[in-house]
């Protein structure tokens, strides 16, 4: 008897789809295609040489632990690591706070493993990180959604949402992915005071934070936490910190971390390990083993000042060469920007023509968990040269103005 | 407003135990603890200087690629060497029918997520692999068993439960963990007749087919399927085949596969994408320049006469020194056997007492989905040196006869 599988699926698989745009991305994969689509770091500033005399060493001095099993929690001394870092970031914060993760992402589904249940509404930014609502789609959340300006998220309905209150709230405060908005110390502040009053805890999604290219560093959200109490175990806060190597050192290794309450810490424990185990030792003990020689943070001048380099060229070329009514943000560091066509364009539409330019983005539907942004678009800058970002740009505005004038 | 977090767990989470059993084994990791709890491989036969050569060589000449970010489905040439591998076992797969998971584990989560929906009964053995009911109890699976012998699973009621229409089969065919069972080959070939004549998945977790130390290897379940069709996308039969690294170079990296339909693998690519994106770049480029050097296969013979020497000393040490009437299992292969104590027995007290005399174990409880093994218990011999094997057998029979003459 052959085996249908699609009537084998659980009912969770119907809310994973494969979006239509995913398959047009695909397209984007092309060598000769200019891709501002995807979210890549560029692979010229990764510290090769240094990553690889470092796990020669790692490997003469401590081969046979960096390729045994090892704890669900991670490699002590890494967390140990991380909590003194967050700790002088000020929020102070002990080992028994972190949990190594196979990259951010899997801190947003275990996350969802743990606190999300079936019709648990979440409070997300409109647009927001398209691979938490891929996470915790399974698990069924819905979303009520606040939009956002150059400010970040507006915070001006808080607290009527947080009245009906949502299971928690998403953020990604620092050159949000996709927007490359920054939420202002203000709003910080105030978020921090609403969500104390209300119990609501808050899901910190940090990974852009150290890619800042100028103005000053904002405090984090977990370091604005006023702590009620403490004990052994350290941080007791409503927010949960998601930290990532990806932007800093390699995505490759998928290697990121959860700062959070040591209770909750225990529960993601246990969903970690029927997971995965635990996190490869040798990627650990390797991210360790960089930051704690120094070539991390001696790397991160570098990122920024490619990464500032190519924010600039995209301006410019957008000045120069799209049409007159769009606008676009202006981040002050990450790795995206945003552009926002006139209302009456269709920014996937547009994705179908400029893919035959072999230029592509990721259209703004994607990153609304309640529908719109029909007529915005992300731009990553990170990944191609000057170059070619002028180049591509060149060629998506040749676009635009095709379809402006086919519109009129 | 404090956050109480146990108040915010997602239902499932009640699934997720704490077991007493695992406080406990916490002990046995002190550093003066004989333990046979674990699973662990001999750290002192890992590949390390080749995997360190290789290991820089991939970093000089592909360091780029190696540390950014790569297909959720895996590294393609890895992909096709598993797909080969697989086709000269008797299993005719292609590229499309294999997907790279964070070790076997993640193969069961991911399996979990796309076809167990709550109160879905899964066909198990009992005993079985405690990290699969670890993995699909967030998933809320329930079990029927059926018991194992010295030829494996017995299917004298196969059919029976068949009928009712189990959501899968799970079952462990080589050296099974934790028992050390092998499935016959006539069993294999009534269990493929069986439950293609009924359309009922099996999930064969094949983690230690390669450290057979005598007798003739067995056909794979996966091998046993005659495909009623075929495509171009290969594979379409029912069974699906999880294979790992773990245990033939390391499982410090992580590294798994599954091999099913491309249907399915579709499906589970989905998820895997919202759980940690893709599995580390590095491990998988590793892996693969290690086989294909010939460095896994020239490997597999050393892993094997370890496991053999410490299989046979503790055979020996517990012919001389458990009570006569204690029985354990012969494995030809794999890393653990199993003991059964006299009925009235039961090993979590005997732990207990163990623990104080610096020796340790995994009770049989912890391996039953269904209750019972009171009286069984796992021994691992993979880790520990026939020194350490022979004076920890002798400690652990000395509590057993302690405790026998105490409850007569």
């Amino acid at each position: 008897m052959q085996i249908r599988w699609d009537q084998q699926y659980a009912q969770r698989t119907s809310r994973m789809s494969s979006s239509a745009i995913r398959e047009l991305l695909k397209l984007t994969e092309l060598p000769d295609v200019i891709s501002f689509a995807g979210g890549l770091p560029a692979p010229e500033v990764f510290p090769v040489e240094k990553i690889s005399a470092i796990s020669q060493r790692l490997l003469q001095e401590a081969g046979p632990q960096a390729l045994q099993y090892s704890a669900t929690e991670g490699y002590r001394p890494l967390r140990e690591l991380l909590a003194q870092a967050a700790s002088q970031d000020g929020a102070p914060v002990t080992v028994d706070n972190v949990l190594i993760t196979s990259g951010s992402q899997q801190g947003l589904d275990l996350l969802g493993k743990v606190l999300v249940d079936e019709g648990d509404t979440l409070l997300a930014e409109s647009p927001t990180y398209m691979g938490a609502l891929q996470a915790w789609a399974p698990y069924g959340a819905s979303y009520v959604t606040l939009p956002s300006d150059d400010d970040g998220l507006v915070l001006d309905d808080l607290e009527a949402v947080l009245q009906k209150r949502p299971k928690f709230i998403y953020i990604l405060p620092n050159f949000q992915n996709p927007s490359g908005r920054t939420l202002s110390l203000a709003r910080r502040q105030y978020l921090i005071e609403a969500t104390t009053r209300y119990g609501i805890p808050i899901v910190e999604d940090d990974a852009y934070a150290r890619l800042r290219f100028e103005g000053d560093q904002l405090p984090s959200l977990i370091s604005l936490v006023v702590q009620q109490s403490s004990d052994d175990t350290g941080y007791t806060g409503h927010v949960i910190h998601l930290g990532t190597f990806s932007k800093i050192l390699s995505p490759g290794i998928r290697l990121g971390w959860i700062i959070a309450p040591a209770q909750l810490i225990s529960k993601l424990v246990q969903a970690k390990q029927g997971t995965d185990l635990h996190t490869p030792t040798l990627t650990q003990m390797l991210a360790y083993e960089m930051v704690r020689a120094g070539h991390v943070e001696e790397h991160i001048p570098l990122i920024r000042n490619v990464y500032r380099t190519r924010r600039d060229a995209m301006l410019a070329a957008l000045s120069e060469h799209f049409p007159a009514d769009v606008t676009w943000t202006h981040p002050q560091g990450g790795m995206f920007l945003w552009a926002t066509l006139p209302e009456e364009m269709d920014s996937s539409k547009i994705l179908e023509e400029a893919v035959q330019e072999k230029v592509a983005f990721v259209p703004g539907v994607a990153f609304h968990p309640c529908g719109g942004g029909e007529n915005t678009m992300r731009l990553n800058f990170s990944n191609a040269s000057p170059e070619k970002i002028h180049e591509g740009i060149t060629r998506l505005g040749q676009v635009l103005s095709r379809q402006k004038s086919a519109a009129r």
